[in-house]
């Protein structure tokens, strides 16, 4: 029985019908945002979309009776479990919201097309070895925020009332949005001194981000130049090798001569 | 006959008459927008202009009947041609607009010029390789366009009333244009947790983008590294080739010591 | 005694324990900005923070006692003296302001981690190879400070009324924050020619810090290549030395020959 | 007499007091913009600034005496007369804005510091390569000037009004300064399809810049690798080199074995 349904699981059809059920549902639910075609059809795009919802259930299900072990180890399936299972909570209440995330489901053509999923994992691959710059990056975040909602939350509450709202200002700052004339102008105009703490904040995150980058980059050059290395020494090897095939060739006639001296 | 004609339009003088007339069209509907000139000579530039594009369908003409075939598989003569033919379209009302895309025109100095076209194609060389990356962003859009319409479209529909708006919203938020004073703190201020719908967008395109931006520059690397290696390599032979003569020319002498026994 | 106190400090418990107290003090400094928690056990923080700061000090005592010249040349030393010290300002009256500081504690981390100390010295070992460029830079901002807050410094008080106002202003400006609807067009209003100022101090700093990234990237990349570059060669050692074991013992055989000329 | 005049301007200790006198200008410049200083010697600074402009034109004359050719080829003495010749206009009526350029004076540290020329001349090296990008650049420029003033000058006559307003406003576009908010938005109202004026401008331009950066990085990359490349070889060349000698040898001893059929 399981046999079986392994050769289904890992059957090419079965693969790609999965990605057009992927392409068809986010299409579907693209739609759903066109009022004329919602007026029209929208019955039908709704049984659609729990059509789909059943499939996917089905397709995990199978996927993980095929090999429990696989299923669970693999992160890409637990990232394709989360975004099913948040179809399945009632969207009715405080949650129909939610409703707006079910798109997120045509994220699953990361994990099921092999070649975006290949692009993703490089650029996941490149981030182990940048942990202690993300570190870096997370404790800069976390002193300014304390920093900044003690300094300067009582005044300004909206962007430095609680440690929430001073991160996501301070990411904002990072990316140098309105930072001066929207926050730090207003700002130093309560407290002249402000600059002295968002200078040194943009200059830290600046070089900070800098080094992640060229972490990344010269990680795709390293192991893109490590290809090549290697191909130049299979080369190199080549040459030594005539050469010593020549030098041995001439120390064996040598050794001839010496042997039979002369008989 | 059509011998003629291909002598013709491969001379370089015929090429270079076409610059000379691409600049100086581009001149004068420059001109154009100056409005003493245009109250002193403004029929004369009129009048200029009619000029150029006949002459500009002449030559597309003759460069088609020199060779069919070349033309129609050169992507160069189709961006010619369209770019002539906006001119023909007849510009009274409703189209009036599309007089001013006439200077686009100028751009035939693209396709004309080598080293322009050289650098454009290079550009162009370096996107195939990355098609995954472009379908991995134009993915992201489509889903985020598709999430914020639904989720924020009855109350902000200048912002992302339907895809092509959200679309447009996401972009600019993607070149981190007043992202946050300009469109995400209003949106937080009626939906709370709107930031983890924008925070996630704006590190997911990011990181796209920057892989992009190293793609290219790696692929920059390489081709000038590979024509490096080349060079390099060759000299190796060369010192390779010096020793092997060397020992060669040995084995000869000992090869000629053996063979007779001293005669 | 100063043996014993060097053992304690060299102990890895003694790096371990002020890790943790650096972190726990990190902590307790965030959780001072919630309200609630303040409340509850207000008190208990404020001690805990006393106490802390207690230890630091008997903490670099001890380290200064125990090896007094290595610590007067450890620059992080002289950083974690200055973050404590500014603990010790009474934080009353004009300088209570300097209590927000206090979190800056935690930056302790970059120098007692050793990952961490590694990263940030990574990034100042890059710099002094910089130095012109940085000297550059300053020149760039002096020159155009002076001349901003001599032209336009009557009309736009708050933007270049004094040398220091025009440095940050004309930083806002290098990280083209609002810096034309916000800062420009305003000036261009009054001097219509002022465009000529700011567009050449945009280009010039763009390509300076263009300058400056180039070179941290060349840095990075040298020192990643030169590590391979010594790997390869002692490959490339190892191939020279197999084909000259094989010329020299061919050589010996040879001379072998010609001693005992057939004894 | 021009050889004294030139012993005199070859000696180090001219340089030195010349790099002396355009700091101490460049601070005294700086201190007329602090007004308390300005009340109790702003006759002292400005009979020293004039002071020193009388020995910049005694230095040059100087400098253009001891060799006229040499000066007149070296395009950084041309920068030193320029700046200095500034000086010499009379800044009163309608030209007395320029007085606040007298500072660009302090850019001579450029052309006087060797360090700071070198900089400066390896950004200028870079450029003669990527001519054909900044040409291209130019032309898209050009083209997008003339469209928008054409397309939407008479509804937006600030941003749009002539080909110099529109070329500082795409400038501004390009640098992704309030694109969105501040110009397309509302050139949107009016017309509907500006945005696809504007997006492609936007990625043409980004793509352009990106590869006039990647032309400056690779530049500096390659002459870096030239460099290592060079030192490489002489390394291999010396392995060679001991082979060779080593066959050579041989081929000698061989030699030798052969001449003298045993005397």
């Amino acid at each position: 029985m399981r046999d079986r349904i392994r050769a289904l699981v890992d059957h090419p059809l079965f693969e790609r019908a999965v990605i057009g059920l992927i392409v068809a549902n986010a299409i579907s639910l693209g739609l759903e945002t066109v009022d004329p075609v919602m007026a029209a059809i929208g019955d039908l795009l709704t049984a659609f979309d729990r059509l789909v919802v059943m499939i996917f259930v089905a397709e995990l299900a199978l996927r993980f009776v095929a090999s429990p072990t696989r299923f669970v180890r693999d992160p890409w399936r637990w990232f394709d479990t989360v975004i099913v299972a948040v179809a399945l909570i009632p969207t009715t209440g405080a949650l129909s919201a939610l409703r707006a995330f079910r798109v997120l489901r045509g994220l699953r053509l990361i994990s099921t097309v092999p070649a975006m999923r290949r692009v993703v994992q490089g650029l996941l691959d490149a981030l182990p070895g940048m942990g202690s710059i993300v570190l870096l990056l997370g404790l800069i975040f976390y002193i300014f925020s304390v920093l900044t909602t003690k300094a300067f939350g009582a005044d300004f509450p909206d962007w430095f009332g609680d440690l929430g709202r001073s991160a996501y200002t301070l990411f904002q700052i990072m990316t140098l949005e309105s930072w001066s004339m929207g926050i730090v102008r207003p700002v130093m105009e309560a407290y002249p001194w402000a600059w002295a703490v968002f200078l040194p904040f943009i200059l830290a995150t600046a070089f900070t981000v800098l080094n992640l980058f060229i972490g990344v980059i010269v990680d795709a050059m390293q192991s893109e130049h490590a290809r090549e290395a290697a191909a130049e020494r299979e080369g190199l090897m080549g040459e030594t090798e005539m050469i010593l095939a020549e030098v041995r060739a001439l120390r064996a006639e040598v050794a001839e001569m010496k042997r039979p001296p002369r008989a």
